[in-house]
């Protein structure tokens, strides 16, 4: 028998990792200014520099963000989702639109495969509020559920989380309102995308992988090239 | 006009920066010993402190690895892809496999509508190298290279390096040789996975997204399947 060294981690690494999982579970959510310092020093019994440090570590990563003057603010939900939405920033909106559509495709297919009987009646639950909105904002907000109960009922963490990382950049480069906004009920394209929608939760219930696949993609295309025209300033 | 502050950065985030992209531009590879703390107090000109607390800021994302007693090195070349390690280490295999065939599925797509002659070229050259392969060793090669070559005809940044880290990551967890030896030339798998390869390749070639995708994914699926029965130690 060997003995093994003890991992050694420093006070600060130590205080990083409590304020991580702080933020990973959510008890400080995105946007909320964590407490100030003297307050950490406090609670946590270690020094004003151990402190600056750990806190340094974070906004490193992007979880944090110091704002001058102000305080320091959590700034995103994990390190996996600052560092994808930095890399998305240093490239194109086409190459972060191909990489979520790769990864929508595949949630429909695994949804097809594996949708419970929840899922289902959380997807039909939206394509009824869908059908039934009638301001933009509600056609906007039950489409948004719609594809995040589509992504679930895949039941992939790693791809969920992913997804919603990349629709945050997506958002952020192009505006939330873009992408969405294309398909308002006031644009002409309305009622096709409405049909590839029903087209879409149709297939995921009748377990039909390839159909859900197809649907998918007949979708994104479609939303696609509407977002880059609506991008290069042409009309609709 | 408005006179905007200028963005402060502390002297270690100046210098965690500077680390940050030595090791992203490759000056710095992965495995590599980073200077030893005197020599990089001396060719930046700051204190002892600010280097350590540039480290340890690497450290926290993954990019550098302190060994005790031995040095700091290198242990992944972007925060991106050792988040993403992180991230596929708490999850299952399972998980990690689909995320990545999903992004394998639609690089093979993007690869038929894109790929350039110097593609098709490099494609068929690690199809005839793994043809030609006498040992095992060759084959594994051969092999890898040619899937590296569809995804860089997919001519998406960020999926090649999304693709790129999860293998690493499922190479960490399984073993490269597990997910490459269950088609070795002694397997009773070879011949027909040997045929996928040449389909897959022929898809792109003839500029087939479709059926692109599905040799893909007939290859993904029957390599998941070996790959989980061996990992549950039944026999091939």
């Amino acid at each position: 028998m060997t003995l093994k060294q003890p991992a050694r981690m420093s006070l600060a690494e130590q205080v990083a990792h409590q304020m991580d999982s702080m933020i990973r579970t959510g008890k400080w959510p995105v946007g909320t200014r964590i407490p100030p310092e003297p307050e950490l020093v406090n609670q946590l019994g270690v020094s004003r520099n151990t402190v600056r440090e750990a806190v340094r570590a974070l906004v490193h990563t992007g979880m944090l963000e110091t704002r001058q003057g102000d305080g320091t603010y959590v700034s995103s939900s994990s390190d996996l989702g600052a560092a994808l939405q930095r890399r998305c920033k240093r490239s194109n909106i086409v190459e972060t639109l191909e990489v979520r559509s790769a990864l929508e495709q595949e949630a429909a297919r695994l949804a097809a495969l594996r949708r419970t009987e929840e899922d289902v009646e959380e997807m039909l639950r939206w394509l009824r509020a869908s059908d039934a909105a009638e301001t933009i904002e509600q056609y906007i907000d039950a489409d948004m559920k719609l594809h995040q109960s589509i992504i679930r009922a895949a039941d992939n963490s790693i791809l969920t989380e992913l997804y919603e990382h990349m629709t945050e950049a997506i958002h952020r480069s192009i505006g939330e309102t873009v992408e969405r906004m294309i398909f308002s009920p006031a644009s002409e394209r309305f009622v096709a995308h409405k049909k590839i929608h029903k087209e879409m939760v149709e297939a995921i219930i009748d377990r039909e992988p390839e159909a859900a696949t197809q649907a998918v993609r007949a979708h994104i295309e479609a939303s696609q090239q509407a977002m880059l025209r609506q991008e290069q300033g042409g009309s609709a």
